[in-house]
């Protein structure tokens, strides 16, 4: 039947319509406004990600802007998934389990609107979470992003803030009459909370990228780095990049672009006697690692067999 | 079980794990090196779109570098799944009709590779491509993904090429001993290939983006717009977006971001003394289209409430 559509194209596996989601593994940056912002241009850092791992892994952005922890629990399953282990429970397609082997790494970037002060406008006060609320709120996202197969987890503390860039954005924003204010975010009110997402990774045993330290560290950070006091400047946006690069390929060496193949082979690397044999399952393409591909078996198997349809010839 | 995991996250709906690839639209952007270098920065035109469609649309890059129409057709299956009519053919998860009211949009970017030149050096005459057989490919294609369930698909042309700056980048490749060798590419040699994109386009009855023609319309288009002769600079990746945009929102006005509901609610329109029911799918959170929901039946169901569990109570 496929046939009848596309003469010239490789008969797919069975299950070949699995491969659209699971093929390439994905990058889940899960996160406030500080991620969902990553692709703004010029150089949002998750773009600049997705320029690195072009052809090996799609940059998946879960950012949702204005997101405390409490909020963000609300969404894990939407963004991760069922849990593992209730993959028997699961109805057709792509439930529980789903994304066991597919997530090549995660990101979990939360704390900046936690952080926000009771004592502030009224938008700060509703966006305040208790600095204990937000410790276990991390816990419980960790917890459930494994629980979905996810096993390599990046935690980043909220990046510090910058009062007189807050200052100036909160003038430029309302106007004069909120010269007396008090500011919504400041580094006093934010920096416990870093502190908790730091040992929250400790306890649980994954890497922290401690962003509010290390920012400081930055020369003229608050005026070369941030925009708006808390938002990253395209400078930042860069930084913030060479900053997960660095956790992220230190930590885990085998998700660096280098160590991964890329999807589909590279065009020079195609049998051009043979075009439709370049494009089959490595197992069917080689037919060495047949017995490996039998015990993976089901949509794993023909994922991963997808995965190394590549240039491995060349 | 879920709640053992995250006693404070949202009981998802059964088929919760399908939400991850389901819940939030994709756009498919399938292409050779023009279209894997979209997420260049920086400015590249995917990163620019995934910026206009932060929290509503996904944009999933399938460029394939070097790749003519005669590959490409090889990979339709794992870029696109199953055409819709095998659904009941299929094994578990996601196959045929996986993709459709999926994708919101796909873009269909080949020629460039095409069009080499048989009579240029190896590199071209291997990945030459008769001009007739590369209007069939795209007819193919086409056929393809409207099968699969896509109905919204921008053909584009390919570039302009650019004499001189090809010239120039050959000379810088492979030195002094390349002056006289004749050009991979050309315009008189592309020129043909963008006619037959936009004869197969108007027969098919899908729209199409003269690139060829348009970017010649623009002022010192080669040196401005091409980095070699063929791939854009970052002012021609503004200019490719500022294009594709235009004919988008105009072919598909329901496609602009504006007219696309955000993926979950803002965070101010959560329900704060009741926020898990900001997050339960629209049919369940109001009532009120309960029976459209048992209508539509099954994962195409649950995908549609859950894109629907955002901020419409604001």
């Amino acid at each position: 039947m496929l046939a009848s559509v596309t003469p010239g194209a490789a008969a797919a596996p069975t299950s070949a319509g699995s491969f659209v989601a699971a093929a390439r593994p994905r990058i889940i940056l899960f996160g406030d406004s500080l991620t969902e912002r990553g692709f703004d241009q010029p150089g949002g850092w998750a773009a600049y990600m997705a320029a690195n791992y072009t052809r090996r892994a799609d940059v998946v952005n879960r950012g949702m802007s204005g997101y405390n922890t409490r909020w963000a629990v609300q969404v894990l399953p939407y963004v991760f998934g069922q849990p593992t282990a209730s993959a028997g429970s699961g109805g057709s397609g792509g439930g529980a389990g789903a994304l066991a082997g597919q997530v090549l790494f995660a990101t979990l970037f939360f704390g900046a609107n936690d952080a926000a002060r009771k004592e502030g406008p009224e938008h700060s006060a509703r966006q305040h979470v208790p600095v204990d609320e937000y410790g276990r709120n991390l816990r419980e996202m960790v917890s459930y992003m494994r629980a979905t197969g996810i096993s390599r987890i990046l935690l980043l503390t909220p990046p510090p803030v910058w009062a007189p860039g807050r200052r100036k954005h909160m003038l430029w924003r309302v106007g004069e009459a909120s010269k007396d204010w008090p500011l919504d975010r400041t580094q006093e009110a934010t920096q416990p909370y870093a502190r908790a997402a730091a040992e929250a990774a400790q306890e649980l045993g994954v890497p922290c990228l401690d962003l509010n330290t290390l920012l400081q560290q930055e020369e003229d950070w608050g005026e070369r780095l941030l925009c708006d006091g808390l938002h990253l400047t395209p400078t930042g946006q860069e930084k913030l990049w060479s900053l997960v690069r660095e956790a992220v390929w230190r930590e885990w060496p085998e998700t660096r672009p280098e160590a991964l193949k890329t999807q589909f082979p590279a065009w020079d690397a195609i049998d051009f006697a043979d075009i439709a044999s370049s494009f089959l399952p490595q197992g069917e393409q080689q037919g060495q690692d047949g017995a490996a591909k039998e015990k993976a078996g089901g949509k794993a198997a023909a994922a991963a067999a997808a995965g190394v349809a590549n240039g491995a010839k060349a």
